[in-house]
């Protein structure tokens, strides 16, 4: 089988890519840690031609198409944002051209933004992986979240993404573990039930999410938790505010949660808790048909 | 005029040290950088010694309270933590006294601490501001917010600390403008009223913290504030929302601001954005008779 396209998530800190068949299947894949952080913005055509030598990709001319944080302000180059109500057909409308190498071309899916009070909402990346779930799913609407160090809410009507709410939840858990008066008492554990549940809990209580979280501090003080347990808590509390906000704006009665399974049983839990049925999805497969169809509606597959 | 009371503010990073005569009046003033994270636990006694040495306390037999982070689990000694309602007599009579160099004692004021669904929260050190206040001002019932790293509220009633409530509002802001994804876009400029005014507004409107926060690096993002700007919307936002729950918490309608000029500003400006009378006080002379009163009440003054 030989490949028709090449499809690259290409992030922050990591890319992976896929060798794609005709009709969509993947032959082949390759990760690597060249992210934009490791990369000046002249870098990034040597490093793909680098990244995709093994496919002979500049040989044959395949067709490249990539999406993540590669087409931000910091990566190769800047693609758009598309204003919400967004479908996959308009990101195929969409893709930036970018040059390389004088006689061939990768395209960039651009991001999508959204406005709520004159502030602005994006994503990049994530957008795929939201019409993925759809085209798989067959659904017509739906509320999905993808969790992460900025955990995604996206609603979806009519087969189209139409809104979203960035929450920093796993930024603000990782900088408040790492140091300050909260890790000064966090020691590492397994997960703990109990205190991740209590977190859900104090977080619709009374008081701001500021005031909560210096009780990650006061419990530990107190003994009322031990120190293992308070990252459970601390990600209870997060979570637990990202839930009742995210629930409530979107009127979710149900979520479908997008993302690494190891990120996916707390939001399971925290979707039980606040009472709405979840579906959970393994992202890991999700993106190599996302590009593909975006590709062919693009008619870059020949 | 000879000294009879040595009182000491001993934190995290610094102590500031008084010499008071019988009457209560500052005679002499030191200040170092000795705090809790520079002594190891054996260290206190010999620092203190050096630190006093000037006063010549240990050969007059000089009596010392002192109040502060050096009263926690990793200070000198550990002073319990008093229930609120709790006024100075009731501080008076719970000194915890160090034996100190066989022959001599030092004292430390307890802490306060309150409770709220299970979760305890704590203070140590703006107790006596607090209570300093009070005794000045004559003032039997009063809302008062003492700004910085834990920002604290606290409730007066029939001239007793009844209830408060720590936001972790300055080391937030510490911990988002050092490093992370709002870090990256936040540059060096002076305070920029209408960012912060724009960043109280956000504060009270639909969305929860951890997604208003995102929302520092998309108005970056979009040019629609300055880079020099964010610092205060940042800044709006955690005030915002400190004032919000502050205030519906304690009812109030004014409140009396306590701490350095500095911080000062920000919260008067935010106490006239939701329409409540603000009068500052500015800290740095408070301790003193503070803790004169409480060594007073205590019979430590002969």
């Amino acid at each position: 089988m030989s490949a028709a396209l090449i499809a690259l998530d290409w992030g922050t800190t990591n890319r992976r890519g896929w060798a794609l068949s005709a009709s969509g299947d993947v032959i082949d894949e390759r990760a690597d840690g060249e992210g934009l952080l490791s990369l000046e913005k002249d870098a990034f055509a040597p490093s793909f031609a680098r990244f995709v030598e093994p496919w002979k990709v500049l040989d044959r001319k395949l067709p490249a198409i990539m999406c993540g944080m590669v087409g931000s302000k910091l990566g190769w180059a800047e693609a758009s944002y598309l204003s919400t109500p967004v479908d996959l057909s308009d990101l195929a409308r969409s893709l930036l051209t970018v040059q390389f190498d004088g006689q061939f071309d990768v395209r960039i899916v651009p991001g999508v933004s959204a406005e709520t009070g004159s502030v602005p909402d994006v994503m990049r990346g994530e957008e795929c992986q939201v019409l993925a779930v759809l085209a798989e799913s067959g659904l017509e609407k739906a509320c999905l979240v993808l969790p992460g160090t900025h955990s995604k809410w996206v609603t979806v009507a009519d087969g189209k993404l139409t809104g979203f709410r960035t929450y920093m939840t796993g930024e603000i858990f990782n900088a408040l573990s790492a140091q300050g008066t909260l890790a000064q008492l966090m020691e590492k554990g397994p997960f703990d039930h109990t205190a991740f549940a209590f977190g859900l809990e104090r977080a619709v209580s009374d008081g701001a999410l500021t005031h909560q979280l210096f009780g990650v501090r006061t419990l530990g003080l107190f003994g009322r938790l031990k120190r293992p347990a308070l990252a459970s808590y601390l990600s209870g509390l997060l979570i637990g505010a990202e839930f009742a906000d995210a629930i409530s704006w979107a009127e979710a009665r149900s979520v479908i949660a997008v993302g690494s399974p190891n990120l996916l049983e707390n939001y399971r839990l925290a979707a039980q808790h606040f009472g709405i049925a979840v579906e959970t999805r393994d992202n890991s497969t999700l993106l190599p048909p996302a590009l593909f169809a975006i590709a062919r509606a693009a008619g870059l597959i020949r």
